[in-house]
């Protein structure tokens, strides 16, 4: 990689952990708001230490040469979750006294929405240390959902070029260019989550569970202020948490496009109306199940499942009930349910809902082709041509995530987890959803007893999730390196 | 359908009865050659039964218009396998007493080469029993082959056609038309069913349990003479018996190939060199880590978990132990190999070895696509050029394997199945495996305890696995039964 581009790249990063830094007044505030100034010092030496290095790589100033290739904007973007992650364990690690293993693993759960946790007693633990968690939660969904609008559909991973916002029915007018568009999805993000707080605040939560959990959900995260998750507060509030985890697993862009007057943008997107009819059937079907098979009103079952299924199906991973209790057809429900994700161009992860409607158009086509060999046969997808491009990359991305999860749950099944602990955790963890299933990780557990090798491969295994993985892969490859 | 398409399915059917008539003689010829006379009745019924329907179809003769199209070969293929399974199950149900669900599973176990059991107490079992199980997967295994060449390719289903014999560097001189190549698949695996034979006869085994052994081995099927399985037998078997599960696996078409004249098919086969390499690799490192792991000498451990390895990859079966107790790991290790499979025109189910080969070759191409955006790169194998038609029956397939699985296991699980019994089952099932994981229906157990509708799914599982799915499934949508 040439000098210049290196400079770049430092200045970036640089302007990253600035706004880290910065963004770590807020727990700050929190602390003192609640008068714990004892943790103070682990924000403030976190806060100092993050914005020296920012500030020693934004010095040398902004390099003339602003062109970054599509190659080097792999390395940017992974380079930056890792750097940003690497920075932001420093207030968990010294506010706790725990490992920087755990405080990694946390944090790199927290930035990419993962929402799994090796942390207990979150109900007595310091606001500070909670404020950071669902802050980690609220940058890292914003940071995505950029990266997903505007990085991920150059980088024609694993089939996001469908997206890409210069196609002919995403005009100008309809969607603004990229910096515009940034300031839109700024004012929807904090609209939306300005208004899960108040929602919150309404079902009668305490402001300050209100503001964490608002956070959280809107970046469909899952890292709650309490060891019961969404357990501790009543039905109202977990119907609005469903609401507003559904709000974060839409496409943003569409939201962008609703506002600058094209109303049915929502209500007309093929993913949109398939996701949302998926999540309907499975809540329902899976809900008359639930209660059949358990003694409890029929609202109430439709209440925990629709939450624990909108949870997993959104990659939130909150909980109300521990579901791996529910036998082995729920088990077996929800580790499917784990692959699933939710839109692109949201803040959820997993194989996303466009994927799997894309593969079953090819499905129809290759259906038709075999009874018409000779027929031609065009597919689309939202309005799109479903060229072999879109389709190769799409079996890229479908293959590399399940070899990713092959190969991370066997490596921690040589650490010596049982194997539904290993499948799953490595499930939940490249899916970025955060609880897995049995004992250990299920809903009802946590990550804290695994062993350091593992928290490690796991955090690798979320990273790799949320950057599309074939984004870390490439760099991996011989020929990146090679000019 | 129209009458005279019909009609020609009727006669097709009528002489693969008739054939299963005059082949279960020889279950009828074991019992005699053992005295076990009073077993005989079973099979002279199952006889009579099967060559009365047999006649009854091809008695009105040989329609004058033999022309099917492709639509009708689906239609042919699945049936076939359907209703020859429907009858070869009698002799089983009336020597055995079990329930016709019972003797259907059986039965569609042998004949699509899957291997597993309800029944027990197989060392004291009737030896026409035996010899018809063993005859059933011998039966099925040459069935498949010849399906897999003739036409499987011409149906375009699951990326097949890059096995289509007339494409331009399978000429006709090395692989001649497909009567006189079926003469010659006949003879190739008569040859190795008796070279088998032989080999077994040399390590110590006795005429019955060679003959059976050998025929289980080549059409990689995994009925045993004993409920040790191969357990039975002394380390020289268990070799013998990797070697001819291995011949059994490989593509048929390039055997008739070297027979030819083309004396490196084999060698220079993609597909042939990525699976032995495959295997080499997996038997090694996996033997390592056993042998550190157990207190037994290295070669104990080599042939142990060679034998293993190579039993569920070829999906045959076998079981010289029980690999679910060597810890999380293996279990985890085993259920991959489950997927994975032999090679493409052999007697082995599973995703096959030409199907992943096809899948890293498009990820190398995706990869150095990202890197260099502009640049035109074709991929090819084994000189063929990987077009879109197959790279999207691939994913079609792919996705659909996927699917039945994940379907299946769902289903399973509903009846009350444990997660592990029902992913498992299903799992092996589809790729005609045999043993899952898990207590009961593990290396060490059997299928007999499930439920009769557990039994009747997963039949429907083998019998899509063995059909490469797509070819039962297009039965199933409106587009073909519509003119």
């Amino acid at each position: 990689m040439a000098l210049p581009t290196l400079r770049i790249i430092g200045f970036i990063l640089g302007i990253f952990l600035i706004t880290l830094a910065v963004s770590m007044i807020i727990p700050m505030l929190t602390l003192l708001a609640f008068e714990r100034t004892d943790d103070l010092q682990a924000f403030i030496w976190g806060s100092l230490i993050t914005f020296s290095c920012g500030f020693a790589l934004v010095a040398p100033g902004r390099p003339a040469n602003t062109n970054l290739r599509p190659r080097d904007m792999y390395f940017l973007t992974t380079i930056s979750w890792v750097v940003v992650c690497c920075f932001a364990a420093l207030p968990l690690m010294l506010i706790q006294h725990i490992s920087y293993s755990d405080a990694f693993f946390e944090t790199m759960s927290g930035i990419t929405t993962t929402g799994a946790t090796v942390l207990s007693g979150l109900d007595s633990a310091s606001p500070g240390l909670l404020m950071w968690r669902s802050l980690l939660h609220w940058l890292g969904g914003i940071g995505f959902i950029g990266m997903a609008i505007a990085i991920l559909p150059l980088l024609r991973v694993g089939g996001m070029r469908l997206f890409q916002t210069e196609s002919s029915d995403w005009s100008e007018k309809v969607m603004p260019r990229s910096h515009v568009a940034g300031q839109y999805l700024l004012v929807i993000y904090v609209t939306f989550t300005v208004a899960a707080f108040l929602a919150f605040l309404l079902t009668g939560m305490s402001m300050f569970d209100a503001i964490n959990h608002a956070m959280s959900t809107v970046a469909t995260g899952g890292f709650s202020t309490s060891d019961a998750s969404m357990g501790k507060f009543g039905p109202s509030a977990h119907w609005v948490a469903v609401f507003f985890m559904l709000l974060g697993s839409l496409p943003f862009t569409l939201y962008v496009m609703t506002l600058r007057g094209h109303r049915t943008a929502l209500l007309k997107d093929q993913q949109v109306r398939g996701f949302v009819l998926m999540l309907t059937i499975t809540s329902v079907l899976f809900s008359g199940w639930y209660w059949l098979n358990n003694d409890i009103p029929a609202l109430d079952a439709l209440r925990i499942v629709t939450f624990s299924v909108v949870s997993v199906v959104t990659t939130t991973g909150f909980a109300v009930d521990d579901y791996t209790q529910w036998g082995g057809f729920a088990v077996m429900a929800f580790f499917y349910l784990t692959f699933v994700g939710g839109c692109s161009g949201s803040t959820s992860g997993g194989l996303k809902m466009f994927r799997f409607q894309v593969a079953y158009s090819l499905l129809r086509a290759n259906f038709k082709q075999l009874i018409h060999p000779r027929a031609v046969i065009r597919q689309q997808y939202n309005g799109h041509n479903l060229d072999e491009e879109i389709v190769r990359s799409i079996l890229t991305f479908s293959f590399f995530i399940t070899m990713t999860i092959g190969v991370l749950a066997l490596c921690l099944a040589l650490l010596g987890l049982d194997p539904i602990t290993a499948l799953t955790g490595a499930a939940t963890a490249v899916c970025n959803v955060g609880p897995g299933l049995g004992e250990i990780i299920g809903p009802a557990g946590n990550f804290s007893t695994l062993p350091d090798t593992a928290k490690w491969l796991l955090s690798i295994g979320m990273l790799l999730g949320r950057l599309e993985i074939i984004t870390v892969l490439v760099l991996l490859t011989p020929a990146f390196w090679r000019h």
